[in-house]
């Protein structure tokens, strides 16, 4: 973790800023490509951009881990790195004492799984298992007014080559990925995913007039911000009686002049809950006179029930669900049996520079992975 | 109007960014000195980055008109441009009447009046007549990060020599500013304006902690959106009850993830009206228990009223106050006998890419100008 703390870090907040395909992601899928080399195993780019590490070779599909290195915005240190670098670590445990895969062993980086510039989150998961389409991934475009398609052709990636990857999803007999718990739902070290909760993200468009702040009377205003305003009360309301989480976290305001009134509010609800119906029902009644895209959706994922059970036997660990989706996620829905290792969170905060585990609680979450994947590739 | 109306237009909006010191404005300013140079005009760039365009040498206090060139971001085509554009047409009218000033007449642009990329208006005329501090001025920052004391010398100008100007100020005998109205209080082509309202603008910090959207329950947040959005409810609330403006128009959300609750919502709040105590009352009322900075403020200026009488008896037109600031206001609160003509507005709208006159109403504006200059350099 210590070689990679300055990269992306913003000085400011503290924070990460480690959008995909930015100096600072680059610079990570180097040094990712430079621990795989150090350890000599086989690095292997796929067609979608994430990057595998093998000890082995995938002739026959494999037991893989990983995670992601891209961060939301002042992020922290843990989400996504913990999961590669643990990967990593239990490898020089296994070669330590002298362990010897009898399948393919192989480590994942993931691209784009925040979704922080393009806003869609795992992206090169819902690629490599065509859950997004490829023509939609080209489209995407970041708040600069650059293209995927652009920024993969200006990096030397074809992105007329994104897309479902059959060979690469061949390789992939299970996934397993450890990760930094994201609440306090954890009350020892490590733990053991049962379910993603649902969870999407919708994109509203409060549309009014521009006019000037200072000379258009109340009365012939047609303001979008009150609108705006108050669908973030109602929003908080409909949580709480729903027993739903629902939050409001990027907005962006048109033309954004200080002194006018805004022509558009674009306000990105983030709304998940562990009952889908209860979910939809709070993004249809805070939508319903508002212009809505719906600009991504995950319904509930539940991991592969044995792989779950002979995890929590393995590290007689507890299970628990989480809100938080992950590219285990999407590879478990695509029906990759997938499971997760959860790191203790003490404070139970995350996506934030203040994201904290203990480094014991670090070091168990690198011995729990190193027995599970000694236990799965010993057959 | 023609000449300058593809000059950093937004294809996508149809409204204007014409930044202070962009390359819109670059060109603009371009412009400027060249409608000088063919009517041979002597042209001077004061130590602030106004433009003057003198018609006589000005060794003694001259009679000056103009207005700005910079627009607010997707404004319109008339605020600003209508006044320098109409003060080169009304000389044009002079001299092809055969007049000859006896005093010499000067046509000014003045430097970043909407104050849409460093945040503060009317920066070259409150550095003129030394209402803003040049201490302050040097260090305003853009949302990129760059200070216009940067972007002054990467210009080529002087950020040393900013400051209160005796000298510029000396040549201004008196100032006439004709200005789109901006509300729909005219209904007549022309129009004298008696009085600014106060005005100001603030920015409002509402702190709480970042956190991950999907699993940080409710009860664990600490979420700023709500407290905006309540304040946001409340302003408008207050403006009607007080009979004053209040307008959010520009936000920016830390660190503006979807998936993560913010750090800090950064509002800015613009509040005007006739009374200044009424908008005081408003502004506390919002900012009890929020962080504010005051980043602008404006008392009453009621325009010298001898000079008003005069213009209102020479064109028969009504007298009207404004909530508009404009430089006008500031030359007038440092003492500068100004005067403001305002062109009808059709529709009221302002700061807004529908921002309309009807170019009948605009002749008549060059006229009314034509009529004034003539009456004031006549002695």
């Amino acid at each position: 973790m210590e070689t990679i703390a300055d990269i992306g870090r913003n000085a400011r907040t503290g924070g990460y800023r480690r959008d995909a395909w930015s100096s600072a992601d680059l610079e990570l899928r180097e040094w990712f490509r430079g621990a795989a080399a150090a350890r000599r195993l086989d690095l292997d780019e796929d067609r979608n951009g994430n990057l595998w590490a093998w000890w082995g070779s995938p002739t026959v599909p494999g037991v893989v881990t990983g995670s992601h290195l891209d961060s939301v915005r002042d992020g922290g240190a843990f989400d996504g790195p913990l999961g590669v670098v643990s990967a990593f670590q239990a490898v020089d445990a296994l070669r330590a004492r002298g362990f010897r895969p009898a399948r393919p062993l192989g480590i994942v980086c993931f691209t784009d799984e925040e979704g922080a510039r393009f806003g869609v989150p795992c992206v090169g998961s819902r690629l490599l298992t065509g859950v997004m389409p490829a023509e939609r991934a080209r489209g995407l475009t970041d708040d600069d007014g650059n293209r995927l398609e652009e920024v993969l052709a200006a990096q030397g990636r074809s992105p007329a080559a994104l897309g479902r990857d059959e060979e690469t999803l061949g390789r992939i007999g299970m996934f397993v990925e450890l990760h930094v718990e994201q609440g306090r739902a954890l009350a020892v070290p490590v733990g053991v995913a049962s379910a993603i909760w649902p969870h999407g993200r919708w994109r509203l468009d409060f549309r009014g007039r521009a006019d000037h702040a200072g000379t258009t009377a109340l009365s012939d205003r047609d303001d979008p911000m009150p609108a705006y305003a108050s669908a973030v009360l109602r929003a908080r309301e409909l949580a709480e009686r729903l027993g739903v989480l629902a939050t409001f976290g990027k907005v962006r305001v048109e033309p954004g002049n200080a002194n006018a009134i805004p022509s558009l509010v674009a306000a990105w609800l983030d709304a998940r809950g562990p009952e889908e119906a209860k979910v939809r029902r709070l993004v249809d009644e805070l939508t319903q006179d508002t212009d809505v895209i719906c600009e991504s959706w995950t319904p509930e994922v539940a991991f592969d029930v044995p792989l779950r059970d002979r995890l929590a036997g393995l590290l007689g660990a507890p299970v628990l669900p989480t809100g938080a989706g992950h590219d285990a996620g999407i590879l478990a829905s695509a029906g990759v049996p997938s499971a997760m290792i959860f790191v203790r969170n003490p404070t139970g905060v995350s996506h934030s520079p203040a994201e904290f585990a203990e480094p014991a609680d670090c070091e168990a979450g690198v011995a729990a992975l190193a027995t599970v994947l000694e236990d799965l590739c010993r057959a």
